[in-house]
């Protein structure tokens, strides 16, 4: 089954449209990299495929295999197209659970690989908080911190995205207890206590989450996850404060009345929390947020909300920790979703992993620990992942891609509410920043079926929260990627109407 | 200065072994990979030296740099060989904090990088839950699970060492509590309040450690972490048992009666403090243990007490967890250090990383969990690491490497028990296991002042525990290298004695 996207002429035009992108950094590629640029799904076979099936039949012989949904060959997978071991090439909108960020074997990537100057980095993991590479401080430089949220000059790289957040929430306490103390050191107490985990030296400090939320599959992390059973059940649990996430209804412009009662409800809820176990003494040294809950089911909140909150947090002495793990590198139409809030001060931390390739956080100068190794591990993240990095953000800057993030997402929403419309029984809530969008499905077995019908017609996405469907294409989605995508989408959802 | 190690045809006649180790594996390298080995040490300044205290100093600019020693040179360093910005090569008996398995720039991982069907798996990467690369399964076979413990055919990675040990710890507890349900699903309570992070969904079950102990930074990890008091200070901790660790007489045959009454003190506390906290009714799901404790002090404990403690765990229902982050991949001589135990059940599950090159645990069938998404998160590892990994065994089993530790093992050991007798105010407690060796200084200033004075006469050690001295070459470490390491060392030592 060959989908063509468009009358021939257009699709041409945009064939070398897409290859002039990426003619443009081919200054830095070799010549050895394919210039070809395929643009249509083809479908050969059901998904999982007959290859797919025996080896997760395979892999379920040496580790748990039950998630998995096929096997892909990324060899063959190219721009916004996953190509799977039975010959599939699906057009991509869930990019590996939204973290590749220009798309599968982009040519600047696979020219970091070639420059033998790399090899080095790439064979000898070096730890990075003793023995770092010449290059590190230009490689910070110009690549994470080119792209630092406003008013932090400071960043920690981590191997992985939990690690991120839970030395961010290291971080907060360490701070914390820093204004604490004032001018004086630890006391003795306090550092013989600290070796057996116990207080004064292990205090009883918190973070505060929010219902729907997702920061992470650790222990401290799962302590502030919130949004499914499975992944929390049977593992124990710091008690720390969790509050409301807004729930708002779409179009947020249709609801803005009753969107903002419920946003001062969940803003008054969170200030009496952090109240309460002030009294409790568990005080709340630090509150974490995502600027879209993403895996709790595209739960967007306002800028005035998330305004308020850092003002709240600021009249507590609590620091405030802007979780872009899922929402940072572009997604949303800004580099950063926290942009759309309109601070200067968008908080004291902000984490960020999967897009970034490389997990870890910006600080602002206070949180920097004031001794060494209390942020301290072998690896500190893994410079190989800097150096694609670095090639990722100048891709985004040359080929203007939040340009077309914002062009795309615009499309992508609009297409969307035209498909609600079309099917109204079956969703609703379409919602989105830039092309980071999502929308309900009337229940969560039909959305499940969605999800299948789809990937059957070479359209991949993923579910979040209970019942909804999240879209996370790549930066270099375009806008005809945009009518390819609603095209399927539309077909899927005519072909579980036909089934029922 | 340049420190030749041997009169001039040993040298030659070395070089020439070592070049034709490296060619045993060249079928698989390209021709590009250089051929020259150097074996000597070659200062040139001070460490750190000029190149290396201003790169400092601009890494400092962006992130907290204390912790730096220098900057290294990672296209320039070689075999056991580091060489920094400064163009100081010095004999590499720490390798990255016993993360480098087979030396710098080895021809076989080159060869993978070189590789061009590997580079998709370099430049995008998979959530491995979801969408694995069809090499996996095999890669794991050949890989992993070609060296896995006893007993366990099961293994899963992770991107670093604590999430390891973190994901480790969940599934020790997510067993603990199918052994507790027995055939029952979990009740809808459960599911509900896990989902706010509290009991009975988040249960009170803990993980029993050892004083002296270290399993990672992370909040989880950090609370069986009890080393020194900055890693810890400051940071909420869950209240968990700890059982203390042996306290031995070195060298270990000369003290056998007064060590094993110290072991069974012991057990017999550890013992007592399962019973008191299943009684308060925090039950101890899991014991974690190292090999021997690494940054603890290279602390070790005899086969018989871990054998006690094993069949300890099992008498209680408790998971026993083998933490070789450190002890694993080969240093002690066997590929885990747990084989010198003599044991046909080391335990339910084995957590590895550094030297493997990737985190992860191998598992017994039962702590299978028995739901998708128990274990889970969005990157499951990176299969690159595997890559480079079984590169790694393979250069193991083919140049014979666990062999080579054990011979250079017993001639680093003779060699520091002769240092000891010679600077018994100095030094003392020589011990080891394969190179995995250490030594007791007598106070820590003086410690310290080693570590620096070896470093410029062009030899790269880590302390541990208060006052010792770890060493952690890589496993390509030969017994020629070792009289190199003894000579500096001896140096080292009579320099000291001349300041004082």
């Amino acid at each position: 089954m060959e989908v063509p996207i468009v009358p021939k002429l257009r699709y041409l035009l945009r064939w070398k449209s897409a290859l002039r992108g990426y003619q443009l950094i081919s200054g830095v590629t070799t010549k050895s990299v394919r210039q070809f640029v395929y643009d249509v799904v083809s479908m050969r076979t059901e998904v999982p495929g007959p290859k797919s099936k025996e080896l997760t039949r395979q892999l379920g012989q040496v580790q748990n295999a039950t998630t998995v949904n096929f096997f892909c060959d990324y060899e063959e997978s190219q721009g916004n197209y996953l190509v799977d071991v039975d010959g599939n090439r699906m057009l991509d909108v869930y990019t590996q659970m939204a973290s590749i960020p220009i798309g599968y074997n982009h040519p600047a990537l696979l020219s970091v690989l070639t420059n033998r100057h790399n090899l080095g980095s790439f064979v000898n993991w070096p730890a990075l908080g003793v023995l770092p590479p010449p290059y590190l401080p230009d490689n910070l430089t110009e690549g994470l911190l080119s792209v630092a949220p406003k008013g932090m000059s400071r960043v920690q790289t981590m191997a992985c995205g939990s690690c991120s957040n839970e030395n961010a929430y290291k971080a907060i306490f360490i701070w914390y207890q820093k204004k604490q103390r004032g001018n004086n050191e630890p006391t003795a107490e306090e550092l013989s206590s600290s070796v057996i985990s116990q207080p004064p030296g292990c205090p009883h400090l918190t973070i505060l989450s929010f219902m729907g939320g997702l920061h992470g599959k650790t222990l401290g992390c799962l302590s502030t996850t919130h949004t499914k059973a499975l992944p929390r059940l049977d593992v124990p649990s710091f008690d720390w404060p969790i509050a409301p996430f807004p729930k708002l209804r779409y179009p947020l412009e249709e609801f803005v009345r009753e969107n903002a009662q419920e946003e001062v409800r969940c803003l008054e809820e969170t200030e009496d929390l952090i109240v309460k176990w002030g009294k409790k003494a568990k005080p709340v040294a630090g509150i974490v947020i995502e600027p879209i809950q993403g895996d709790g089911g595209d739960n967007h909140a306002s800028p005035g909300f998330f305004r308020a909150l850092r003002e709240i947090a600021r009249n507590h002495g609590c620091a405030f920790l802007v979780d872009e793990v899922q929402t940072g590198g572009g997604a949303t139409g800004k580099f950063w979703a926290h942009e759309h809030w309109g601070l200067d001060d968008p908080g004291e931390i902000v984490s960020f992993s999967k897009k970034m390739l490389t997990g870890g956080y910006y600080y602002r100068d206070e949180l920097t620990p004031d001794k060494p190794f209390r942020i301290f591990n072998t690896w500190m993240g893994d410079p190989t992942k800097n150096l694609l990095l670095n090639e990722v953000l100048n891709v985004i800057k040359t080929e203007n891609l939040l340009e077309e993030v914002r062009n795309s997402g615009r499309v992508m929403l609009q297409g969307l509410y035209e498909l609600q419309a079309r099917y109204p029984h079956t969703l609703s809530a379409a919602r989105g920043q830039g092309t980071f969008c999502a929308i309900d499905v009337k229940d969560e077995t039909t959305r499940n079926s969605l999800i299948l019908i789809a990937r059957n017609r070479g359209l991949v996405f993923g579910g979040c929260g209970k019942q909804s469907i999240r879209f996370r294409p790549a930066l270099i989605f375009k806008e005809h990627h945009v009518h390819l995508f609603l095209h399927i989408f539309n077909d899927t959802l005519a072909e579980l109407q036909q089934r029922s």
